[in-house]
């Protein structure tokens, strides 16, 4: 299944020609194709569940999971749109007694026009055809075009389907929606003039080539990626001496969890030097049984990555087999260990990502240490601390908070909730932008500001007219107004 | 004046360094910066516009109100952070009951750290040293390193004094603001690692191969550039039979406002076919007396690029002289007209933008010509349209908020208010970004979102406290709160 070029242009011209439409249509109805969309997939979970299990390997449970996850999005997105603050929208009225006098000025978020999706391998449903990124640029209005992983086709090919049908029914202008497979299609849709964003979710070489693309276009465009993630974690003196044997459980079944395949997958533990720890962690590790990876070409990867970080001077392989045969058995979790010392002399080595179920133990010596090796760490999706009452953990937090999107107290930085308050982007090479890909405010992704200066009120946006017809929260004279 | 290449580290490393104080600062007290500046631009204000009408020759009544417009917005500033909104803080309490279990998550924007700053020559005080760059990044707690525009350096130099000694006195972190100046160093800031983001106001071709570097870095960063704008005005058959000749006279005054070197000069204007307008504009034209432009250089580009637009097929100067000598004698005053049929045929030869006091007329014979075109006019800061009450205009107000930022009924886009609604930034190239620079929402350049899940509430922001001692308004569990 690839597209031809002709095909593609076709259907870059179709969501070109939705474009006004879907801008046009009023948040009530957009809300009302996301929840026609959700409630397809969900009468259709069954058959989607199967497709998906046959093409991932990943288990009907954690599908099924997923599915309920990715409607879930759907409709959240459909409550942020109708609630209305993601419009931004903010009045300043005339003051003509003002030097120099100042004209009636309203400003609101619009869409930015179609945007490019590219399927993640490691979701399925959630980051796929119908996952946050296709959501949350239909949510405000933008024609989507999704590029399908090759990693599940056939489960892209009947959501797209699905969700195309379920546009169609709920009265959703034509073209709004499209898939598009192969490579050369992909490459060809972040080239596209008439492609104004793209959404990605994948490898920092692959979403690096493609940002490479984005922006050295005659007329640049944005480019979200969320390229992958280390997920550091910090484990203080004291909270291993309170319960370390219950955080090796905890770290255990956070990195193995998905066979590993998680972006927010624990791939960096510091611990203090010199403790159990490390034989901890490898008998909790010892009952897990190996797990089929995403697809062989990922499976086949997972070795070569271990090899190459047990092959640095100073790693030593605490638990687990490097020389597997993922593609054949499964990947079964692997244990690494290290010292802050090593880790600043080979960064660039030392701190890569393994995709798969293995983490690096990184013994540190002192704070001081500690703190020298997280500065070297790149941007991350998460950082987690573990400590105890009482300890001064505020200069480590900030430099936490400094190196990633979202940082958690005691738990495991798997499972991403999707809410209002939910970050899921980090610095570089986390994610190319300053935006989540998870949660609400996803949305501002796709919409860029336009200001109106003295329209007549009837050629406003319903959204800044003087009434408020929408009774949605604004900012009126620099006073934010709940409706 | 160059800034060697040690010294330039030494800035970016004392910037870096204070990063952290800057950001830790309260609001009020980062609002106390922005204010300290402000008074003492205020106090130095016939100093300053002495230095600067001596190196752009814009005239002291110009520069005196230029200055206040730049402390306008430091106290903008100020009272935008102090506000709170900016911060973006959400809320999602923990759930135990959902499906699955969701933490308590608390989400809010933070300073990226270092700015990069690049002067515009045509705003010396309002985009420039002490501009609204500088102070949207102070305002969220990012140190800022300008590079002086070589048109105004001594300008730069003072200013940059009195805003190095404003902040000592407030009490603000060394470190937290530096001027360089030299090509090399501004390409070398660009390309530092400790720098952040950048905020440029500039050419096309300068802007662009800064953007190249910025994305192009080994970390991108964001590049905020704001790069010309050919400002689009639609005059409809209605206002042209109704005050063609108030209309001629508004765009004289709106097109020749400080020589034309505004980013908002209205520099394409489409008129239906066959009327006088053209000759009433020369008409008003005919008394304006040439004016300095802001350097030699720019002022020895201006007669090359009059002729280039001149020397096309079907271009006609309707008034003016194009061989002009604007070096010794000033800018004078040039319009040219064409037809939609010409701008079809080479568009990007006529629509480039001109930089000084000259218009290009384009005569439309129907609607269907003149979206035509206007499909072709690339993104722009503003556009606007002249039409009558009951001429139908939704459909031309719909393209037109397509290919701006801004779009104005029934005025000029010279002159740009600087309050909350303000939108300065359209589609490429008018800017590299989903932002704009003039106005409160221009802090969000400089800011990153953090969710810090199940934190204890010592270790939150203060922003985000469970009790929100700010009394900020705040989205908690879904609904946006006041206070």
């Amino acid at each position: 299944m690839q597209t031809a070029t002709q095909d593609l242009q076709e259907l870059t011209a179709a969501a070109h020609g939705a474009a006004g439409a879907a801008a046009a249509a009023s948040d009530a109805v957009r809300a009302s194709w996301l929840l026609a969309i959700a409630d397809a997939l969900d009468a259709n979970v069954a058959e989607l569940v199967e497709i998906a299990d046959s093409e991932t390997r990943l288990g009907s449970v954690r599908l099924t999971g997923e599915v309920a996850r990715t409607t879930g999005q759907l409709r959240l997105f459909a409550r942020v749109i109708t609630e209305g603050s993601y419009l931004e929208a903010v009045i300043d009225h005339a003051n003509p007694a003002a030097t120099p006098p100042s004209p009636d000025l309203r400003r609101i978020l619009r869409p930015v026009g179609p945007v490019a999706v590219f399927s993640a391998s490691n979701f399925p449903f959630a980051f796929s055809v119908a996952g946050g990124d296709t959501a949350s640029a239909l949510a405000v209005g933008c024609p989507v075009i999704v590029k399908a992983h090759s990693g599940h086709l056939e489960l892209s090919r009947r959501t797209a389907e699905i969700v195309s049908q379920a546009l169609a029914d709920a009265g959703a202008p034509a073209g709004l929606f499209a898939l598009v497979a192969g490579r050369e299609a992909g490459t060809a849709l972040v080239q596209d003039p008439l492609i104004k964003a793209v959404g990605f979710t994948g490898s920092i070489p692959g979403g690096r080539a493609l940002f490479d693309l984005a922006v050295s276009r005659p007329e640049p465009i944005p480019f979200y990626g969320e390229l992958g993630s280390l997920n550091p974690v910090v484990i203080t003196p004291g909270a291993l001496a309170a319960r370390g044997s219950a955080l090796a459980s905890g770290l255990a079944a956070s990195f193995t969890m998905g066979a590993g395949q998680f972006c927010t997958k624990p791939g960096l533990v510091f611990i203090p030097a010199g403790s159990a720890f490390g034989a901890e962690l490898a008998a909790a590790c010892a009952g897990k049984a190996a797990a089929p990876m995403l697809t062989d070409r990922i499976a086949a990867a997972f070795p070569g990555g271990l090899a190459g970080l047990a092959a640095q001077p100073g790693v030593e392989v605490l638990s687990g087999t490097v020389e597997q045969d993922a593609e054949t058995d499964g990947a079964s979790a692997v244990v690494l260990s290290t010292t802050v010392a090593n880790v600043i002399a080979h960064p660039a080595q030392l701190l890569e990502e393994c995709f798969g179920p293995a983490t690096l133990l990184i013994e540190y010596g002192s704070e001081a240490e500690l703190f020298a090796a997280l500065a070297l760490v790149p941007g991350s999706l998460t950082a987690t601390v573990h400590a105890e009452d009482g300890e001064d953990i505020a200069a480590l937090v900030e430099q936490l908070s400094g190196l990633a999107g979202r940082v958690l107290f005691g738990g495991w930085p798997t499972g991403v909730a999707v809410n209002w308050a939910q970050q899921h982007g980090g610095p570089y090479p986390a994610t190319t932008s300053l935006f989540t890909s998870v949660g609400a405010t996803a949305v501002r992704r796709f919409q860029r500001p336009v200001a109106y200066q003295d329209a007549p009120e009837a050629l406003l946006p319903e959204a800044l007219r003087e009434d408020n017809p929408l009774a949605i929260p604004r900012r009126v004279d620099g006073t934010l107004r709940l409706a």
